[in-house]
């Protein structure tokens, strides 16, 4: 047994249950938890516990909890907050293996009751007690040996395979309201409260064992540890999908729009670079979240993005095909084949293309014999079927119909009833059999879309931790001892291209000259074309006087312009102008990327990578991930990045240098490991020359703190 | 009387009806409209026509058209489609005002049907008669002076404000269906079928005069006729919202996909100009169309965005925040008054800041106070209410407490019950009250920003068509004829730059120079920095033999570049290599914008206008407009684009002549509409140099046809 499970199974899966603060008084908390553990049939015993009254609601009641004769494994504690600690105190006495607190006014209410709750804490902590709140709803289990409603919501769920943990009591109860209104079977529903010891990672843990449990949805406000979360997350979502709505963007949004591209990483960001990466499935809003949660538990994860769709009416078809495009689907291509069953068996109006438009006086059995011969086609993953209740069907025959064809395919098959009363019954007839319904073919599509992006994280390989080569760890180490002697701070040109070029990522050459004959070799040895600039401590504005040439491309180019900045020195009659030229290697062409990376909290580094120069600010064109990245990590970066077709060979230009730019990603990331004192980078812009050339840091910039 | 109105006055508030092939076959489409007639209450008489039972349902059958005594205002035609001519010919002779077929089989089928359908129109239009369909559900009315029924859906809808057209009689009934599911107030319904001749357009003209209907919601497949539809629904929604899913963007996705920057407005594109222009709004889907219609049929017009939220529980209040943000709308900022007085009220873990959280204890009470003094904040524009079932309070009585509040106030207000069977008596009494509620947040604040779009339409001036000044018709005319005489296709670099310095759009100067001194003489005229190129008919190559220079700042850097060329082309040993120079003056600093112009069909024109260079084509940072502009649609057009951040001095740069770069759109907007057989037009770059120094084009094509 896991530990993980074991601990929680006192709380989830317990044989006693003991209500403090269980209470007579109807409508109070203490009265209505009582009753839900009664009414729901928990198979184990049930006291209450209460000072004054003996008996509540006809059970006899106990003064405390150490009156109780036999063994309690969960206490829910619904007394008044200045006697939880007491109450905790008899917990321990007891022996009581597990504690829900539903009682308020702790650490959400502040610096006060933040007090009293690391009391609480501490005192369960330190007895191997497990805790849930406070400041919750409760827990809740539906299988039958166990039958557990420790909660005071005011209906019971029906029984299934999704577990749902909520960090707001509120919304918990409204989602459990809405599960059961949809009809999707609950196993488990924790509302977490103030996570004080279990928290969404202890559930999403306890969950990957539970046999009952096929998908897990949470509401999130906060992630306690990420870092956990994703690794866990990232295990667990193999197997079960993890459906989450993380809400409080607000100040991440805030965030956000900070022009800085140092900052471009807020709190959101680094949400949904974390999700994607541990293969967490997130939806923008609890609707989203059931849509895409009835789906994961009815029906197999979609093979493909390939969609067909069957309908009775034209109108709801293109509606359909219209939302399958915005969301990144493909309408599947039907074989000949396909379409050859499909005109034998529907009239000549009928499309038999992709929709196919059965038209409305179709009858049931044409939706048996069309979705089957859809299913049989070897392009197609996915099929949804749409039905308007015309005169001449009735939405129980055709979803007999459809139930008949989906028994026994592998393949994704959804429904739409587009009506309320008229397709009630189909509705419940899909449901039996694990169809997922919904109301309008866009909701369906936004899930299977999700259901695709989860495939798709099944599919990817698991990525392999990257060591670079060459890279020169003591040059890179001595630039940082200077950097950090010095203090925090941003690191001066020379250190940030020192370490740059000690981790293999290499900056324009650039050397100081001092005749014309200095500079001719160095120009020579570094390549042309280069850039010639006056160096002058006396004269400020080199270009007024001739003193910046780019793009010399030659000997004689740049004899010329030596000559001429040698000429313009002279002129502004100030003796000794000029110092000497600065030779910088210039690059011509390529495609200017941005690599960068950022520190979001707990959340630890991010690493960005986008479209360089001033796109990164005006597009947001840049993608996240969470340090430190795999290979397939860095790979990965490059499909959500729109500048990204500039790389593949945009009109005309080539190819940039696709595996080199790869590489620099993953020695910035190791960099990034090596140094964890680098708060801040920016590499920007990073040209990525033709394939073969390899890439170049134009500028970069890197702060250490 | 409006002539459309009385035009369609025979069939959307007929005396007598007609239904010509009314059938005693229960569950026949004839059957179910002749029952509907007569079911609902129809005001004035209804006949059944049938050519071989005497009695319809219990009524007393004609069995011509010609055989019924009185007048006939609407005849509902169910025949079948080889008989449907034979009828219209009737409904001639009979003098009949009005015909809605519903029989299927038509244009819808392609050519076949449409030749049929082509003899139907035919005679209707030369006959006066107005028809709606064929292929549709029929049409409604649920004026108590009317109680017209002449459709084959299966209920009949609540009486209310909202007039609703569909192109899709499928989607037609889902959304009476649903529409009935939520409460919403119908005044009339169209099934719109093939738009033979009654067409959107129509029923938008309808329905301004209709003083039943405040809020005109269309589902549309396709525009018959845009610029009619715009000019229609510009002037319509600025008395009565009007709402429209439009569907069938997936060609517009394939067409928006194009790589042309010329083919970038695809017709989805001009759809959405055209609707933005004209104040009409789209939503996605039908769900948000209704949740946007009840909003605008029960609730003011947002004064602003500026949004208080008030809740019972945090997590919902934090999603509606969130929500809030992401769409673009404003959490108020709450003055100290209404914090002070909210304070008062509320228990000390109450949360007083936007969102007002009462805490789950608040009692029903609360929601009045508070709500109350949130509307009386003059910093608040819009108040949600957010609502949680807890044990202590039930929904009616805090419907009861907001339905009190909300009583005489001019702002705007929304309410979310989060829960299903719990709060139904709470909608009930919310809906009588006309305050609009939803099951989630994000719902309430989609419909909302929708709606505080809206309002921005209607506070957007009129704006006023512009004659630029300063245009050469004469020059402009003369390359033009140049260019028709030479036919089709691409004006030359001359005559591009020809046209659009006519119209006042500048481009660099460029000359031809055969000597230093000449290309000095030149270079002065034009101001440094200039590049100076070889011109060689018989060197292709001229950057191998250094013949370009770029950026050349003054005269001795012009003589060396000068002498280089002519010493690059000695070099070569071809006898007479240099032609001379090419002398073109060089743009330094300023943004690089985009403006364009493309066709979209019935459409016409579009203008376009976005970020310069690639961006346009990698990330599609580009706004749309309807031909001919108004100085308010240029203006306007500046806001969607991202890049505008680069016109408002973006990293210490200066800001850009704005007033300039406005006249160059409304010059080539003049441009457009003076020469009509421009068939596509890029001025791309367009840079827009700091303020008070115009905007010049790098670039430019146009292409007549």
């Amino acid at each position: 047994m896991h530990p993980m499970f074991e601990s929680l199974e006192h709380i989830l899966q317990p044989r006693s249950v003991a209500v403090v603060g269980a209470s007579r008084r109807a409508g109070s908390i203490g009265a209505e938890v009582f009753r839900n553990l009664v009414n729901t049939g928990f198979t184990g015993p049930v006291y209450p516990v209460n000072q004054s009254a003996q008996v509540v609601q006809e059970v006899r009641a106990f003064e405390s909890l150490l009156q109780i004769p036999g063994d309690v494994d969960l206490a829910v504690i619904v007394v008044p907050k200045d006697k939880v600690l007491a109450v905790v105190d008899d917990c321990i006495t007891k022996g009581v293996k597990g504690i829900v607190v539903l009682t308020a006014g702790f650490g959400e209410l502040g610096v006060d009751g933040r007090a009293l709750q690391d009391q609480v804490r501490a005192r369960v902590l330190s007895h191997g007690i497990r805790m849930i709140g406070p400041n919750c709803l409760g827990v809740l289990n539906t299988h039958p040996d166990v039958q557990l409603n420790a909660t005071f919501a005011p209906n019971w769920p029906p029984r299934g395979n999704v577990a749902i943990a909520s960090q707001s009591g509120a919304v918990g109860l409204a989602l459990l309201d809405y599960a059961r209104h949809l009809g999707i079977g609950i196993s488990q529903f924790v509302s977490m409260g103030n996570k004080v010891d279990v928290s969404g990672n202890d559930l999403i843990e306890y969950w990957e064992q539970d046999d009952e449990t096929r998908v897990i949805a949470l509401y999130l406000e906060s992630l306690g540890n990420p870092k956990r979360f994703m690794q866990l997350a990232g295990r667990v979502s193999r197997t079960k999908p993890i459906v989450v709505v993380k809400s409080g963007r607000t100040e991440a949004g805030a965030r956000a729009a900070a022009s800085h591209t140092g900052a471009l990483a807020g709190m959101d960001i680094a949400v949904d670079a974390l999700f994607y990466q541990a293969g967490v499935l997130r939806t923008d809003t609890a609707e989203e979240l059931f849509d895409l949660v009835t789906l994961l538990s009815n029906q197999p994860v979609p093979k493909g993005n390939r969609v067909a769709i069957l309908t009775n009416a034209g109108g709801p078809g293109i509606m359909a095909s219209d939302a399958c495009e915005t969301r990144g689907l493909t309408m599947a291509k039907l074989t000949d084949e396909t379409v050859t069953t499909l005109r034998a068996v529907l009239p000549p109006e009928a499309a038999v293309n992709n929709p196919v438009d059965m038209i409305a006086s179709a009858p049931a059995k044409s939706y048996e014999q069309c979705l089957q011969t859809l299913l049989a086609d070897e392009g197609v993953d996915v099929v949804l079927v749409l039905f308007v209740p015309p005169l001449v069907t009735d939405a129980v025959s055709v979803s007999e119909s459809i139930c008949r064809a989906v028994n026994g395919t592998e393949k994704t098959v959804l429904v739409c009833l587009l009506g309320t009363d008229a397709v009630h019954g189909g509705e419940a007839l899909l449901r039996a059999a694990h169809v997922p319904t919904y109301r309008f073919p866009e909701a369906a599509i936004v899930a299977l879309a999700s259901a695709v992006r989860y495939r798709h994280f099944l599919e990817r390989p698991r990525g392999v931790a990257q060591t670079p080569s060459g890279i020169d760890e003591d040059a890179a180490k001595a630039v940082m001892d200077r950097a950090r002697a010095r203090g925090k701070g941003w690191l001066t040109g020379d250190e940030t291209r020192g370490l740059l070029e000690a981790y293999g990522v290499r900056m324009p050459r650039t050397a100081i000259a001092n005749s014309r004959k200095e500079a001719a070799d160095v120009a020579a040895d570094m390549g042309y074309p280069v850039a010639l600039k006056l160096l002058s401590r006396s004269i400020t504005h080199k270009t007024e006087v001739n003193g910046v040439h780019l793009g010399v491309g030659g000997p004689t180019d740049l004899a010329r312009a030596y000559e001429a900045i040698e000429e313009g020195a002279r002129a502004t009659g100030i003796p000794n102008a000029m110092d000497g030229v600065l030779v910088q290697q210039m690059i011509v062409g390529g495609v200017e990327m941005y690599v960068g990376m950022t520190e979001a909290a707990a959340f630890g580094a991010l690493v960005a990578f986008g479209a360089g120069g001033i796109a990164v600010e005006v597009y947001r064109d840049v993608a996240f991930r969470v340090h430190p990245l795999t290979d397939v990590d860095a790979r990965d970066m490059l499909e959500p990045v729109r500048a990204q077709v500039l790389l593949r060979g945009f009109r005309g230009k080539p190819p940039a240098d696709e595996p080199a730019l790869l590489d620099a990603i993953l020695r910035i990331d190791h960099l990034i490991a090596t140094f964890p004192e680098v708060r801040e980078m920016d590499v920007n812009p990073l040209v990525a020359l033709p394939a073969g050339e390899g890439v170049i840091a134009l500028d970069a910039r890197v702060r250490v703190g």
